[in-house]
């Protein structure tokens, strides 16, 4: 059973109230005539999601950067975040890097730390997020409709090459260059999810999600939640030309935790679409189209292809 | 460096929209012109809050209950939870009887779970609550004034009793009936905060605050908070006839996760109070008063007393 059958079969909550309940980045909760809230929480653990040598700035950045994206991707504003984190002992040095860091990320997207507490026990971070959202311009995975666009607001895969580097063949890893592994380092510590570039593209967008399952993962999560299949061409998903060199597109799709946004958008607004992510400096483009089919369809240079990997789960 | 001083030094965040941040049991968000959203986070950990031996249901429950109580003592009205949850493999036995415990206590206060995650790692769950709290009355810990009546809703030291009940010496350990020991575990497993006494009696209260860190410690916040003392008669303070009969009051009012509610009341509202408590069959008392000094001064049987025991503190 993997971890998206679990959520399904016991965490089944339902919810008279909420717009959206358990299911898509962010639950959404009535505010008035004009405006929802977007509410999300997400933890990263250690030994999962950082290690003890992860340093703390970093982590106190990326903890906060990683709940940003699930607000983000709903068509919301972020504005406040609890702290909930769990630590073996204290130590200053260590919190007060951390706190900086989150710090950092929160002045960077206006947001507001309103509260949390601190616990003895593992090291854990658990962040609740708020979001305000235009009940005109909600984004949810669900909106995707057949002859979409599919775009990807930035390039793909730098978090997975940093993961997963120490397992790669000899000469894959012999050939990855010192500016790429700084850059996919950088990408893993620091994501920053695109907030300015779906406040302004938002009215235009049908569905989103945030890439933190990877690309493939999350497409397909769009894909069923709005009944629909898709046509993508591998050659045009934004990624480091390292991973087509070496055959690595792969873990450039499947690998997780890139915090950009995967998003469907009507054809007419191609072009807007295009030059929002110039003005952004934004390294995306069109992937491909969301097909009346119920299945995906890859294409490398003009041919079908098959993946070989499948979407990452947390208790795969 | 206690909790507490730690929380001050590096998680001072500072929030500029909120009404009220960092510090107490929840923070506020203006929702409308007579609305406010109280939201508040608590994280329970394996090895820390409960074991490995833990009964999933009960563990279900009280996750949910202690975030429940957050928002009672702010004077709200619970309406909706995330949960993240992280578990060192998936044991679906474990996980169908924590998500019963977990809607027993969501269906008992009327709560939606609407979102959440869950994660590998130390077994651990994060809960994040929203509720509703009317302009009006808006309970915080900074709102006692010398002359109030501090109540608590409910008698104390169950929990601690359960959770210290192996570290006692002998004698007192073989004093405490089974009767009693089931009742301990039964108030340590299940806290079930005061909902609606605290609706009923809210316009009536000046200050408020959740009994989690215990008696004596969360007196300390509210008198902290408000800039004012206190003088407590120990022998009114509401506890099974063991604690006193057997020198161990101490342990009722130093101990922690009661998750009833300490508050100050006006004396005009006391036979209100006490009519309410009868009402809701609840055996909670009046146990002294605030006073301008700033300090706490204890009685027991008439004489005055000091404690050998302070607040429990999480990194103490």
């Amino acid at each position: 059973m993997n971890e998206f059958d679990l959520i399904k079969k016991y965490f089944n909550f339902t919810s008279k109230h909420a717009v959206l309940g358990v299911g898509d980045d962010a639950a959404l909760i009535p505010l008035n005539k004009n405006e929802l809230m977007a509410i999300s929480m997400d933890t990263l653990n250690i030994g999962h999601h950082f290690t003890g040598d992860s340093d703390p700035y970093y982590l106190g950045w990326k903890s906060l950067a990683v709940n940003v994206s699930d607000i983000i991707s709903m068509g919301g504003q972020p504005r406040y975040a609890l702290l909930s984190i769990s630590l073996k002992s204290l130590d200053v040095n260590w919190i007060a890097k951390f706190t900086k860091g989150i710090k950092a990320c929160a002045k960077k997207y206006n947001i507001e730390i309103i509260g949390g507490d601190t616990n003895k026990g593992s090291t854990s971070i658990s962040i609740a997020i708020t979001g305000n959202v235009s009940s005109k311009n909600v984004l949810k995975r669900s909106g995707a409709i057949p002859e979409d666009e599919i775009w990807v607001t930035n390039e793909v895969g730098y978090a997975a090459l940093h993961f997963n580097q120490h397992s790669l063949l000899p000469k894959y890893k012999e050939s990855i260059s010192n500016c790429l592994k700084k850059r996919s380092q950088e990408e893993f510590l620091k994501p920053q999810p695109p907030l300015e570039f779906i406040q302004d593209t938002k009215s235009m967008i049908n569905s989103a999600i945030d890439l933190s399952d990877g690309l493939v993962g999350d497409l397909k999560h769009i894909l069923n939640s709005s009944s629909v299949g898709a046509k993508i061409e591998i050659n045009e998903i934004p990624m480091h030309k390292w991973f087509m060199e070496n055959n690595q597109y792969e873990l450039a799709m499947c690998g997780g935790e890139d915090y950009q946004i995967l998003m469907t958008v009507p054809h007419k607004h191609h072009n807007k679409i295009q030059n929002l992510l110039k003005k952004h400096t934004l390294k995306g483009a069109m992937i491909g189209k969301i097909t009346k089919d119920k299945k995906i369809e890859y294409s490398l240079h003009g041919k079908k292809i098959k993946l070989s990997k499948e979407g990452f789960t947390h208790f795969g």
